[in-house]
């Protein structure tokens, strides 16, 4: 196994060597080159390379999947752009501010079938089952986003609904490239399975720390204002569990949420939570479900120096809470 | 081989009888299932069915495959209506206007999603080119409606381009849809790229006597006002033709497309393009496009009694003009 930043590497440029038509279509195809280029971890083609590679040691045979679950990843990210009106994303233009909302739908729904003809380009005996893979996590990821969606028009949200949102929108992807990874490498069903079950833990433990560091973190490493979710009431883990159980924090938490927008309610909401002690309930949670994804790994047949990969994976990316 | 209408009748009962999750992701899926009760001809899948019965005698086994086609055309018809704003279509509201255009943007999404599952319903051995010619037509859509949207700021476009134009838009569909049906058919794959031409050709000759028909048609049975895209000053075939030769006719209409919108408009417009001898070019363009959409079936392997059933259906469709 290689290390991680050379599984991104090699990620990397099979992304940045994607031949698209120019010329007379270039208003179609140049945004979506574009919206390749935002950078990032490219953590999901990566994660695609890394199975590949444990199971089969065939990361090469993997790259055009690797790259479609990217492609996926951005055309998703052109269409909530659009929906949440966002004009920058990683500190760029996004499609919609740079061109306009018609381009973003339009260029991220052929950035959707780029990516169904990536992923599909593996061998035919393992076709269905990939192709069925990535479909019914595009479902779940859309599934995510809507729950979300409605959540902005509920005051309060149950701590389960809050957990199949983002098993959704986050999770499902991960687990997705996890799996397609794994059936390319020749995983046995139960093992694909399994490395589902990684990905998707991993993107649970992921995204509460994510809610975490948007209060708690350091503005610095974290790349957005620190507070953010708390002026926009946004439903997170943090709020979503200080309100599951009735305390004087909770009620506290209800009259600072009606609070204006503006640094005296991000330091009135982050005492309030300070007090439920939700750094320390997010810890756990992110403990232990980076646990079920480390135990789901364990489970498959993979040996010992091939799982440590993955081990590594997950310190990586919770180790932003230390 | 049944008739036409049986076909259209068969596919309108599989797409009745798609099921989806209910329940808390109604906000995802009740938009889904709303645009696929616009009712309409249900061309698309007659045409699968239709190709699947003469090549195979197993429309049956292309019944989910015709409904993923029509899932498609239907995602494309939610996202149009988003980039035109339009709230009404075949009398209805649109999804747009219904709900807001973020449902629209994601429950196409999901269509898009979801027609590809549909069509790869379909037996293990040619799931890849079924999967090729269904994402190929797809891009060749997109490209057609990117034109489409660019020659909204132009002045004029030359007749090649206006054709490239409808060729993606409209005719792309009709080409996948009749090449999806042959290959579940069982036709060699000779015969798949002769139906492609045929659905293609037949696409730009119904395009070409649609636009017709909004100058010249009678406004009970072709169901939009007539001179819509007279007063929208629209590239269509009878523009963009009547511009592509030095004449008088063409400097007056030059002129009459700076008038404001307004019946004067629509009644000016129309002399000129009686004055350029239009109703005839387009119905000698139809004529042309139609035979060649005939041409193409019979270069098939297609026995005669089975020809009959494609020449019926461009007969049907493009009778409108007579």
């Amino acid at each position: 196994m290689k290390r991680i930043s050379e599984y991104s590497s090699i990620a990397e440029a099979r992304i940045r060597s994607l031949s698209l038509p120019s010329g007379s279509l270039d208003n179609l195809y140049a945004p979506v080159t574009y919206g390749m280029q935002a950078g990032g971890k490219r953590l999901r083609p990566t994660l695609v390379l890394m199975a590949a590679d444990a199971f089969g040691g065939c990361a090469e045979k993997a790259l055009d999947a690797a790259a479609g679950i990217e492609m996926f990843h951005n055309f998703t990210l052109l269409h909530d752009d659009v929906m949440d009106n966002s004009d920058l994303r990683r500190g760029r233009p996004t499609v919609h501010a740079k061109w306009d909302a018609n381009t973003a739908i339009l260029s991220g729904d052929t950035m959707l079938t780029l990516a169904t003809q990536l992923v599909a380009n593996v061998d035919d005996n393992i076709l269905r089952p990939v192709l069925d893979t990535f479909n019914s996590q595009a479902l779940r990821v859309y599934e995510g986003q809507r729950l979300d969606m409605d959540f902005e028009n509920r005051e309060e949200v149950p701590l389960g609904e809050y957990l199949d949102m983002i098993k959704g929108k986050t999770g499902a992807l991960l687990g997705g490239s996890a799996k397609i990874g794994a059936i390319i490498g020749g995983a046995s069903a139960e093992d694909a399975d399994l490395m589902y079950e990684f990905g998707m833990m991993l993107g649970v433990a992921f995204q509460i720390e994510d809610d975490y560091l948007d209060t708690f973190g350091n503005a610095d490493t974290f790349g957005k204002p620190i507070g953010g979710d708390i002026n926009n009431n946004k439903k997170t883990f943090l709020t979503v569990k200080a309100l599951s159980e009735a305390s004087a924090g909770a009620d506290a938490l209800r009259v600072a949420m009606k609070m204006q927008a503006g640094p005296t309610k991000v330091k009135t909401v982050t005492r309030i939570y300070e007090t439920l002690d939700m750094p320390a309930v997010c810890r756990a949670e992110v403990a232990a479900y980076s646990s079920k994804a480390l135990a789901a790994v364990k489970a498959t047949a993979l040996p010992d120096d091939r799982r440590d990969a993955f081990r590594s994976l997950i310190e990586k990316l919770i180790g932003r809470t230390k």
